[in-house]
Protein backbone atom coordinates (compact mmCIF):
# COMPACT_ATOMS: atom_id res chain seq x y z
CA UNK A 1 0.00 0.00 0.00
CA UNK A 2 1.47 3.32 -1.00
CA UNK A 3 1.09 5.32 1.82
CA UNK A 4 4.35 6.57 3.29
CA UNK A 5 4.73 10.19 2.88
CA UNK A 6 1.18 11.28 3.39
CA UNK A 7 0.77 14.65 5.85
CA UNK A 8 -0.33 14.40 9.61
CA UNK A 9 -3.52 16.63 8.48
CA UNK A 10 -4.14 13.81 5.88
CA UNK A 11 -4.16 11.11 8.10
CA UNK A 12 -6.03 12.96 11.09
CA UNK A 13 -9.05 13.90 8.94
CA UNK A 14 -9.23 9.54 7.96
CA UNK A 15 -11.07 9.00 11.13
CA UNK A 16 -13.50 11.86 10.41
CA UNK A 17 -14.45 10.22 6.74
CA UNK A 18 -14.82 6.69 8.52
CA UNK A 19 -17.13 7.64 10.85
CA UNK A 20 -19.03 10.08 7.91
CA UNK A 21 -18.86 7.15 6.28
CA UNK A 22 -20.23 4.74 9.11
CA UNK A 23 -23.38 7.39 10.20
CA UNK A 24 -24.32 7.31 5.98
CA UNK A 25 -23.99 3.55 6.01
CA UNK A 26 -26.24 3.17 9.19
CA UNK A 27 -28.79 5.47 7.20
CA UNK A 28 -29.16 2.55 4.42
CA UNK A 29 -27.11 5.79 2.13
CA UNK A 30 -25.13 2.74 -0.52
CA UNK A 31 -23.77 5.66 -3.26
CA UNK A 32 -22.56 9.18 -1.79
CA UNK A 33 -20.79 12.16 -4.31
CA UNK A 34 -17.95 13.79 -3.85
CA UNK A 35 -20.03 16.69 -3.79
CA UNK A 36 -22.67 15.42 -1.17
CA UNK A 37 -20.18 14.13 0.84
CA UNK A 38 -17.70 17.47 1.20
CA UNK A 39 -21.23 19.41 1.45
CA UNK A 40 -22.08 17.55 4.61
CA UNK A 41 -18.19 16.94 6.27
CA UNK A 42 -17.68 20.97 5.13
CA UNK A 43 -15.23 20.35 3.00
CA UNK A 44 -14.20 21.32 -0.34
CA UNK A 45 -15.18 18.39 -2.46
CA UNK A 46 -11.87 18.56 -4.14
CA UNK A 47 -10.56 17.93 -0.46
CA UNK A 48 -11.97 14.88 -0.27
CA UNK A 49 -10.55 13.94 -3.47
CA UNK A 50 -7.00 14.58 -3.01
CA UNK A 51 -7.06 13.11 0.03
CA UNK A 52 -8.60 9.86 -1.33
CA UNK A 53 -5.85 10.14 -3.96
CA UNK A 54 -3.33 9.62 -1.61
CA UNK A 55 -4.78 6.10 -1.56
CA UNK A 56 -5.36 5.21 -4.51
CA UNK A 57 -8.68 7.03 -5.13
CA UNK A 58 -12.02 4.78 -5.15
CA UNK A 59 -14.49 6.88 -6.61
CA UNK A 60 -15.76 6.56 -10.14
CA UNK A 61 -16.54 9.51 -12.50
CA UNK A 62 -19.80 10.31 -12.45
CA UNK A 63 -20.57 7.42 -9.96
CA UNK A 64 -19.94 8.99 -6.40
CA UNK A 65 -17.96 6.80 -3.86
CA UNK A 66 -19.75 3.53 -2.88
CA UNK A 67 -19.90 4.19 0.42
CA UNK A 68 -19.91 0.56 2.29
CA UNK A 69 -16.62 0.19 0.40
CA UNK A 70 -14.80 3.13 0.57
CA UNK A 71 -15.67 2.76 4.41
CA UNK A 72 -14.13 -0.64 4.35
CA UNK A 73 -10.92 0.70 2.38
CA UNK A 74 -10.57 3.62 4.86
CA UNK A 75 -10.83 1.24 7.79
CA UNK A 76 -8.13 -1.14 6.15
CA UNK A 77 -5.45 2.15 6.03
CA UNK A 78 -6.39 2.88 9.37
CA UNK A 79 -5.32 -0.91 10.48
CA UNK A 80 -9.11 -1.11 11.91
CA UNK A 81 -9.20 -4.77 10.19
CA UNK A 82 -6.37 -5.91 12.39
CA UNK A 83 -6.70 -6.43 16.11
CA UNK A 84 -4.62 -4.84 18.97
CA UNK A 85 -4.33 -5.81 22.49
CA UNK A 86 -4.71 -2.70 24.61
CA UNK A 87 -4.40 -2.60 28.33
CA UNK A 88 -5.97 0.67 30.45
CA UNK A 89 -3.22 1.94 33.11
CA UNK A 90 -5.75 4.09 35.87
CA UNK A 91 -9.38 3.02 36.47
CA UNK A 92 -10.99 6.30 37.64
CA UNK A 93 -14.24 7.48 35.19
CA UNK A 94 -11.83 8.37 32.99
CA UNK A 95 -10.16 5.14 32.79
CA UNK A 96 -13.74 3.34 33.35
CA UNK A 97 -15.69 5.57 30.50
CA UNK A 98 -12.46 4.36 27.71
CA UNK A 99 -12.99 0.64 29.37
CA UNK A 100 -16.76 0.77 28.46
CA UNK A 101 -16.78 1.95 25.49
CA UNK A 102 -18.00 -0.60 23.19
CA UNK A 103 -16.85 0.62 19.73
CA UNK A 104 -13.84 0.11 20.73
CA UNK A 105 -13.93 -3.99 20.19
CA UNK A 106 -15.72 -3.29 17.36
CA UNK A 107 -12.74 -1.50 15.66
CA UNK A 108 -10.29 -4.01 16.94
CA UNK A 109 -9.23 -2.61 20.14
CA UNK A 110 -9.14 -5.56 22.53
CA UNK A 111 -8.80 -4.69 26.13
CA UNK A 112 -6.84 -6.88 27.79
CA UNK A 113 -6.12 -5.65 31.14
CA UNK A 114 -6.95 -2.63 33.63
CA UNK A 115 -4.43 -1.32 36.05
CA UNK A 116 -4.39 0.99 39.18
CA UNK A 117 -3.13 1.29 42.53
CA UNK A 118 -5.99 1.99 44.75
CA UNK A 119 -6.74 -1.37 46.10
CA UNK A 120 -10.47 -0.91 46.89
CA UNK A 121 -10.65 -1.32 42.71
CA UNK A 122 -8.95 -4.56 43.07
CA UNK A 123 -10.55 -7.59 41.50
CA UNK A 124 -13.90 -4.71 40.13
CA UNK A 125 -14.99 -6.35 36.97
CA UNK A 126 -15.68 -4.29 33.56
CA UNK A 127 -16.86 -5.44 30.63
CA UNK A 128 -15.72 -9.04 31.69
CA UNK A 129 -12.10 -7.33 32.18
CA UNK A 130 -10.92 -7.67 36.09
CA UNK A 131 -9.18 -4.47 37.54
CA UNK A 132 -5.94 -5.64 38.59
CA UNK A 133 -3.15 -3.66 40.55
CA UNK A 134 -0.03 -2.65 39.22
CA UNK A 135 2.23 -5.33 40.06
CA UNK A 136 0.72 -7.17 37.35
CA UNK A 137 1.12 -5.24 34.38
CA UNK A 138 4.62 -6.21 33.56
CA UNK A 139 3.38 -10.21 33.54
CA UNK A 140 0.35 -8.86 31.28
CA UNK A 141 2.38 -6.90 29.28
CA UNK A 142 4.96 -9.95 28.42
CA UNK A 143 2.40 -12.36 28.02
CA UNK A 144 -0.27 -10.95 26.53
CA UNK A 145 1.39 -9.11 23.52
CA UNK A 146 -0.63 -5.85 24.35
CA UNK A 147 0.44 -3.16 21.24
CA UNK A 148 -1.28 0.20 22.90
CA UNK A 149 -1.74 1.10 26.75
CA UNK A 150 -4.04 4.08 27.69
CA UNK A 151 -2.70 6.00 30.33
CA UNK A 152 -5.76 7.71 32.38
CA UNK A 153 -3.37 8.51 35.45
CA UNK A 154 -2.10 11.76 36.84
CA UNK A 155 0.46 13.73 34.91
CA UNK A 156 2.92 12.58 38.29
CA UNK A 157 3.14 8.91 37.52
CA UNK A 158 3.28 9.19 33.90
CA UNK A 159 6.49 9.22 33.35
CA UNK A 160 7.38 6.00 35.91
CA UNK A 161 4.36 4.18 33.99
CA UNK A 162 5.78 5.01 30.59
CA UNK A 163 8.88 4.23 31.74
CA UNK A 164 8.00 -0.06 32.72
CA UNK A 165 5.54 0.21 28.82
CA UNK A 166 8.47 1.12 26.98
CA UNK A 167 10.77 -1.76 28.82
CA UNK A 168 8.39 -4.11 28.15
CA UNK A 169 8.05 -3.43 24.15
CA UNK A 170 5.05 -1.16 24.05
CA UNK A 171 4.36 0.12 20.50
CA UNK A 172 1.96 2.96 21.26
CA UNK A 173 0.40 5.14 23.91
CA UNK A 174 -2.51 6.65 24.63
CA UNK A 175 -1.70 9.33 26.75
CA UNK A 176 -4.57 11.39 28.88
CA UNK A 177 -2.22 12.50 31.34
CA UNK A 178 -1.96 16.17 31.45
CA UNK A 179 1.90 16.31 30.32
CA UNK A 180 3.93 15.28 27.17
CA UNK A 181 5.68 11.87 27.33
CA UNK A 182 9.23 12.05 25.75
CA UNK A 183 9.74 8.44 25.08
CA UNK A 184 12.14 6.89 22.28
CA UNK A 185 11.28 7.39 18.95
CA UNK A 186 9.87 4.27 17.72
CA UNK A 187 7.05 4.29 20.23
CA UNK A 188 4.29 5.92 18.95
CA UNK A 189 2.42 8.97 21.45
CA UNK A 190 -1.15 9.93 21.10
CA UNK A 191 -1.91 12.66 23.59
CA UNK A 192 -5.81 13.63 24.52
CA UNK A 193 -4.86 16.84 26.46
CA UNK A 194 -8.61 17.66 27.46
CA UNK A 195 -7.39 20.98 29.38
CA UNK A 196 -6.22 22.10 25.92
CA UNK A 197 -9.26 21.48 24.45
CA UNK A 198 -11.13 23.36 27.22
CA UNK A 199 -8.66 26.36 27.00
CA UNK A 200 -9.65 26.76 23.07
CA UNK A 201 -12.73 27.27 24.20
CA UNK A 202 -12.45 29.70 27.02
CA UNK A 203 -10.27 31.80 23.78
CA UNK A 204 -12.77 31.77 21.56
CA UNK A 205 -15.64 32.78 23.95
CA UNK A 206 -13.61 35.72 25.37
CA UNK A 207 -12.94 36.66 21.72
CA UNK A 208 -16.79 36.03 20.64
CA UNK A 209 -17.42 38.28 24.08
CA UNK A 210 -15.00 41.06 23.26
CA UNK A 211 -16.20 41.54 19.82
CA UNK A 212 -19.92 41.54 20.81
CA UNK A 213 -19.17 43.57 23.52
CA UNK A 214 -20.58 41.68 26.12
CA UNK A 215 -18.97 41.52 29.63
CA UNK B 1 -6.25 43.30 22.52
CA UNK B 2 -5.01 42.46 19.53
CA UNK B 3 -6.10 39.55 19.09
CA UNK B 4 -8.05 39.18 15.61
CA UNK B 5 -6.37 37.20 12.83
CA UNK B 6 -4.77 34.69 14.74
CA UNK B 7 -4.35 31.78 13.34
CA UNK B 8 -5.85 28.51 14.48
CA UNK B 9 -2.30 26.66 14.70
CA UNK B 10 -1.05 29.49 16.81
CA UNK B 11 -4.44 28.94 19.76
CA UNK B 12 -3.58 25.87 19.22
CA UNK B 13 -0.19 25.91 20.71
CA UNK B 14 -0.95 28.20 23.57
CA UNK B 15 -2.99 25.93 25.98
CA UNK B 16 0.12 24.01 25.80
CA UNK B 17 2.99 26.88 26.35
CA UNK B 18 0.72 27.62 29.47
CA UNK B 19 1.22 24.09 30.34
CA UNK B 20 4.86 23.87 29.93
CA UNK B 21 4.99 27.36 31.60
CA UNK B 22 3.06 25.78 34.35
CA UNK B 23 5.17 22.98 34.80
CA UNK B 24 8.52 25.47 34.82
CA UNK B 25 6.87 27.54 37.75
CA UNK B 26 5.97 24.30 39.98
CA UNK B 27 9.35 23.08 39.26
CA UNK B 28 10.67 26.84 40.81
CA UNK B 29 11.89 27.87 37.82
CA UNK B 30 11.89 31.90 37.15
CA UNK B 31 13.32 32.41 34.20
CA UNK B 32 13.34 30.61 30.62
CA UNK B 33 15.58 31.64 27.24
CA UNK B 34 13.49 31.05 24.25
CA UNK B 35 16.17 28.31 23.58
CA UNK B 36 15.30 26.44 26.28
CA UNK B 37 11.73 26.52 25.95
CA UNK B 38 12.35 25.05 22.56
CA UNK B 39 14.25 22.30 23.86
CA UNK B 40 11.95 21.25 26.02
CA UNK B 41 8.95 21.86 24.12
CA UNK B 42 10.30 20.61 21.03
CA UNK B 43 9.52 23.52 18.91
CA UNK B 44 12.17 25.93 17.60
CA UNK B 45 13.11 29.02 19.03
CA UNK B 46 11.45 30.77 16.49
CA UNK B 47 7.94 29.36 16.43
CA UNK B 48 7.85 30.49 19.57
CA UNK B 49 8.94 33.89 19.44
CA UNK B 50 6.44 34.25 15.82
CA UNK B 51 3.59 33.14 18.74
CA UNK B 52 3.89 35.19 21.12
CA UNK B 53 5.01 38.49 18.95
CA UNK B 54 1.05 38.07 18.04
CA UNK B 55 -0.09 39.23 21.36
CA UNK B 56 3.22 41.62 21.62
CA UNK B 57 5.79 39.48 23.21
CA UNK B 58 6.87 39.18 26.80
CA UNK B 59 10.66 38.54 26.06
CA UNK B 60 13.15 41.08 26.54
CA UNK B 61 16.37 40.49 24.44
CA UNK B 62 19.40 38.69 26.62
CA UNK B 63 16.88 37.40 29.17
CA UNK B 64 14.47 35.60 28.35
CA UNK B 65 10.44 35.25 29.68
CA UNK B 66 10.16 35.61 33.17
CA UNK B 67 8.43 32.30 33.37
CA UNK B 68 5.26 33.33 35.80
CA UNK B 69 4.35 36.97 34.07
CA UNK B 70 4.09 34.97 30.58
CA UNK B 71 2.35 32.03 31.91
CA UNK B 72 0.05 34.41 33.70
CA UNK B 73 -0.57 36.68 30.37
CA UNK B 74 -1.04 33.94 27.99
CA UNK B 75 -3.69 32.79 31.13
CA UNK B 76 -5.39 35.99 30.06
CA UNK B 77 -5.44 35.85 26.53
CA UNK B 78 -7.19 32.28 26.80
CA UNK B 79 -9.77 33.67 29.03
CA UNK B 80 -8.75 31.70 32.35
CA UNK B 81 -8.25 34.80 34.40
CA UNK B 82 -12.61 34.94 33.54
CA UNK B 83 -15.12 32.94 34.78
CA UNK B 84 -16.99 30.41 32.76
CA UNK B 85 -20.30 28.69 34.15
CA UNK B 86 -20.20 24.94 32.33
CA UNK B 87 -22.76 22.48 33.17
CA UNK B 88 -22.36 18.43 32.40
CA UNK B 89 -24.91 16.57 30.30
CA UNK B 90 -24.33 12.74 30.57
CA UNK B 91 -23.18 12.12 34.05
CA UNK B 92 -21.69 8.65 32.78
CA UNK B 93 -18.53 7.77 33.67
CA UNK B 94 -17.13 10.54 30.96
CA UNK B 95 -18.84 12.86 32.44
CA UNK B 96 -17.98 12.24 36.14
CA UNK B 97 -14.41 12.43 34.97
CA UNK B 98 -15.05 15.89 33.82
CA UNK B 99 -16.96 16.48 37.04
CA UNK B 100 -13.80 15.31 38.93
CA UNK B 101 -11.37 17.56 37.67
CA UNK B 102 -10.25 20.09 39.87
CA UNK B 103 -8.07 22.32 37.90
CA UNK B 104 -10.69 23.43 35.38
CA UNK B 105 -12.27 25.34 38.74
CA UNK B 106 -8.74 26.43 39.25
CA UNK B 107 -8.90 27.75 35.66
CA UNK B 108 -12.59 29.26 35.75
CA UNK B 109 -14.35 26.72 34.61
CA UNK B 110 -16.93 26.72 37.35
CA UNK B 111 -19.35 23.73 37.37
CA UNK B 112 -23.20 24.81 37.84
CA UNK B 113 -25.11 21.29 36.91
CA UNK B 114 -25.06 17.83 36.24
CA UNK B 115 -27.43 16.00 34.28
CA UNK B 116 -28.44 12.78 33.01
CA UNK B 117 -31.67 10.76 32.01
CA UNK B 118 -31.01 7.84 34.49
CA UNK B 119 -33.27 8.40 37.42
CA UNK B 120 -30.59 5.92 39.26
CA UNK B 121 -28.30 8.83 39.00
CA UNK B 122 -30.52 11.28 40.57
CA UNK B 123 -29.26 13.02 43.36
CA UNK B 124 -25.53 11.69 43.26
CA UNK B 125 -23.51 14.56 44.39
CA UNK B 126 -19.73 14.71 42.84
CA UNK B 127 -17.81 17.79 43.94
CA UNK B 128 -20.41 19.23 45.60
CA UNK B 129 -23.12 18.95 42.42
CA UNK B 130 -25.91 17.09 42.81
CA UNK B 131 -26.91 15.15 39.35
CA UNK B 132 -30.19 16.19 38.20
CA UNK B 133 -32.59 14.95 35.41
CA UNK B 134 -32.79 16.45 32.18
CA UNK B 135 -36.21 18.04 32.87
CA UNK B 136 -34.39 20.63 35.03
CA UNK B 137 -31.64 21.75 32.31
CA UNK B 138 -33.50 24.51 30.35
CA UNK B 139 -33.77 26.22 34.24
CA UNK B 140 -30.54 25.94 35.08
CA UNK B 141 -29.30 27.33 31.54
CA UNK B 142 -31.77 30.45 31.87
CA UNK B 143 -30.78 31.39 35.78
CA UNK B 144 -27.35 30.12 36.19
CA UNK B 145 -25.92 32.76 33.00
CA UNK B 146 -24.26 29.11 31.92
CA UNK B 147 -21.46 29.35 29.23
CA UNK B 148 -20.50 26.19 28.83
CA UNK B 149 -22.02 22.73 28.20
CA UNK B 150 -19.97 19.35 27.46
CA UNK B 151 -21.96 16.96 25.94
CA UNK B 152 -20.76 13.04 26.96
CA UNK B 153 -23.64 11.46 25.76
CA UNK B 154 -24.58 9.21 23.02
CA UNK B 155 -24.41 10.62 19.76
CA UNK B 156 -27.99 9.47 19.02
CA UNK B 157 -29.27 12.14 21.78
CA UNK B 158 -26.55 15.20 20.66
CA UNK B 159 -28.72 17.11 18.18
CA UNK B 160 -31.94 17.06 20.56
CA UNK B 161 -29.51 18.23 23.44
CA UNK B 162 -28.03 20.87 21.20
CA UNK B 163 -30.95 22.06 20.16
CA UNK B 164 -32.09 22.82 23.73
CA UNK B 165 -28.87 24.47 24.61
CA UNK B 166 -28.85 26.87 21.62
CA UNK B 167 -32.58 27.33 22.15
CA UNK B 168 -31.11 28.80 25.40
CA UNK B 169 -28.56 30.67 24.61
CA UNK B 170 -25.63 28.11 25.19
CA UNK B 171 -22.35 30.26 24.12
CA UNK B 172 -20.13 26.99 23.53
CA UNK B 173 -19.94 23.16 23.42
CA UNK B 174 -17.56 20.93 24.71
CA UNK B 175 -18.99 17.75 22.42
CA UNK B 176 -17.96 14.09 23.46
CA UNK B 177 -20.82 12.84 21.16
CA UNK B 178 -19.34 10.41 18.67
CA UNK B 179 -20.86 12.94 15.81
CA UNK B 180 -19.93 16.47 14.59
CA UNK B 181 -22.75 19.07 15.47
CA UNK B 182 -24.16 21.54 13.06
CA UNK B 183 -25.31 24.46 14.89
CA UNK B 184 -25.65 27.82 14.12
CA UNK B 185 -22.23 30.20 13.74
CA UNK B 186 -22.34 31.96 16.86
CA UNK B 187 -22.13 29.34 18.90
CA UNK B 188 -18.42 27.49 19.96
CA UNK B 189 -18.14 24.08 19.27
CA UNK B 190 -15.09 22.49 20.29
CA UNK B 191 -15.01 18.27 19.85
CA UNK B 192 -13.35 15.79 21.45
CA UNK B 193 -13.52 13.21 19.29
CA UNK B 194 -11.58 10.12 21.33
CA UNK B 195 -12.12 7.60 18.90
CA UNK B 196 -10.65 9.38 15.99
CA UNK B 197 -7.68 9.92 18.14
CA UNK B 198 -7.44 5.94 18.38
CA UNK B 199 -7.61 5.30 14.68
CA UNK B 200 -4.89 7.78 14.31
CA UNK B 201 -3.00 5.89 16.92
CA UNK B 202 -4.21 2.72 14.60
CA UNK B 203 -2.57 3.77 11.68
CA UNK B 204 0.69 4.72 12.75
CA UNK B 205 1.00 1.00 14.50
CA UNK B 206 -0.24 -0.55 11.27
CA UNK B 207 2.77 1.59 9.69
CA UNK B 208 5.12 0.77 11.60
CA UNK B 209 4.59 -2.75 11.39
CA UNK B 210 4.75 -2.55 7.73
CA UNK B 211 7.93 -0.47 7.75
CA UNK B 212 9.46 -2.84 10.02
CA UNK B 213 8.13 -6.37 8.98
CA UNK B 214 6.47 -7.44 11.76
CA UNK B 215 3.01 -9.21 11.36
Amino acid sequence: MESRGISKAVIGRLPRYYRYLGELNEAGVERISSSDLSKKMHVTASQIRQDLNNFGGFGQQGYGYNVKYLRTEIGKILGLDQSHNMVIIGAGNLGQALANYASFARNGFILKGIFDVNPELKGKVIRDIPIRMMDELETVLQEENIDIAALTIPKTKAVEVSDILVRNGIKAIWNFAHTDLNLPKDVIVESVHLSDSLMKLSYNITRYKEEHGED
